[in-house]
């Protein structure tokens, strides 16, 4: 089975691994990140989602904290400090910084981010294939007003500076309306045999995703049954911010009005938790076959039993 | 008293922490650092002679190593590794790769190497003016013949990866004839009251720093005492491989035939060893004043002692 996942950073790589372990070694999974949340730092190319999600499927991830490495050493960020060269407020290791040393010295001498990842995934093996969005640069901002006024900050500052203590008053994909889908990535989707949206943000990660024109047709279009997993639940995001940029957009951070959001033109499927029972009907009156089931991962064994319920009413779904 | 120094890595950044401890608060050092053994890694900018300088001086240094900074850590090498990313025989630690990162950042947003390393120095506080050579890229090159035939390296594959261990047949600074002194450098050699070479390598250090045109003639012509100290001891070097590279420019690795290459339209005195007394009247003899002191650097108020012997020497050969 071939199996196309859009995915954020850290509910997404934590989605995935549940899924690898759910599917067998004959399932090929397709994974087209998010690179909405990159950013240059120190001249260098960071990219978040990309990087968590090959960290956490390589082994390779900080556990506990969701995103960076695991035996991670400070050193830079100790003599950035003494430099007085920021921002203070963004985390790099220095395991990290390989990472994005490596890529920007590729990009620098001409090639495709795609190609870089290619590359980069030669050695964390992740098991997925491992797509970029889009090889063009997509930066998100975000739309925000406190005492220095109404301005657009880069979307890592938005979270990892301000912790999205500020509301959001809009979410722009800079870059989005000219970039194109990464190699492979359209191919991909009309090509799948299932199409899953992980429990990752809908606004900032798989929308961002959605934004690049032409991959929020193809999925629309494909023949595959689509099926999303709620990040929301209980009126709430399990972590992250998707509540502040969801009221950005206009949208009510439950599970039923991201599916609603979502529409039925674009997913067939849509898992909300069992604390979330009461909205199935609401979502089902809206053309989506709708199940409750447990939606916090836990463990990879109950991300497992997450992904097997979405592939399961992609099958119901089939057409 | 206005000083001017000439220097290298290890030996000259030694030198000039004894310097430093010789002379008073009043008097003013400018460094003339050399460049030639710059490189570029891992897509950045890596100024080895510099550094050394600044983090000796700026008590950053890794005492025992010479080079490099005191309490590294290793995690970026050790990840290239596992990226299969070379070069895996230049030793690069986490600290260190900040200042590179930080000196590439400012380069690219096209600041001068001159205005770089004003600002490392803010931070490092070398007690010293630190000027490179040049702006432009200067970058020693050094043929050799092996098994792969006659070919022109870098030179720090030569002397890091190789470790000096074929002879090198030509010294090549690949550059030096169109680069223009650094902002300030001419100007501090025609102000200074005494000049000094420290032992630094007198081929692909002072040598290089002099083979900037308008540098060699600067020197010459300025009315200040050229002071030089000898880095051969008892026919060899006290470290490094400049018999190596001395022996490709067709000079003896003596004290007596490495003051002669300097010569007497550069150099007004020569400080050897005692162990080449027997030298003085040779060097004499070629119109340089000579003493002979005793010349290793064994610690910083030996070194002082050095510089001391250099400084008096100057008075003696004033006109």
């Amino acid at each position: 089975m071939r199996i196309v996942a859009l995915a954020g950073g850290i509910g997404g790589a934590r989605f995935l691994r549940g899924l690898l372990a759910a599917v067998g070694p004959q399932d090929e999974i397709t994974v087209i990140g998010n690179t909405g949340d990159d950013i240059h730092l120190y001249g260098l190319k960071v990219c978040p989602d990309l990087d968590t999600v090959m960290y956490t499927l390589g082994g390779g991830i900080h556990e506990e904290q969701g995103w960076g490495r695991t035996d991670e050493t400070w050193s830079i960020k100790a003599e950035m400090q003494e430099y007085g060269v920021g921002p203070e407020w963004f985390g790099l290791g220095d395991r990290d910084f390989a990472t994005h040393l490596v890529r920007s010295q590729m990009l620098t001498a001409g090639y495709s981010l795609s190609q870089v990842t290619e590359a980069l995934c030669v050695r964390w093996k992740p098991g997925v294939r491992l797509l970029p969005m889009s090889d063009d640069r997509v930066e998100t901002h975000v739309r925000i007003t406190d005492e220095q006024g109404t301005r657009a900050i880069h979307f890592q500052e938005y979270w990892v500076k301000l912790h999205a203590a500020v509301d959001a008053e809009a979410i722009i994909p800079v870059g989005a309306d000219t970039a194109k889908p990464a190699p492979g990535v359209l191919e991909a989707i009309a090509d799948a045999d299932v199409i899953l949206l992980p429990p990752s943000n809908p606004v900032v990660s798989i929308g961002t995703i959605l934004s690049v024109p032409g991959i929020r047709e193809a999925v629309a279009a494909a023949p595959a049954p689509v099926v999303g997993l709620s990040p929301i639940i209980g009126g709430a995001p399990v972590r992250g911010m998707a509540d502040k940029v969801l009221a950005a957009v206009g949208v009510e951070a439950t599970a039923e009005a991201v599916a609603l959001d979502y529409g039925s033109a674009l997913i067939d499927g849509w898992l909300v938790d069992t604390a979330d029972q009461d909205s199935v009907a609401a979502v089902e009156a809206a053309g989506i076959a709708c199940r409750a089931v447990p939606l916090l991962m836990t463990d990879v064994e109950a991300t497992a039993e997450m992904a097997r319920a979405a592939l399961a009413l992609a099958e119901q779904v089939r057409t």
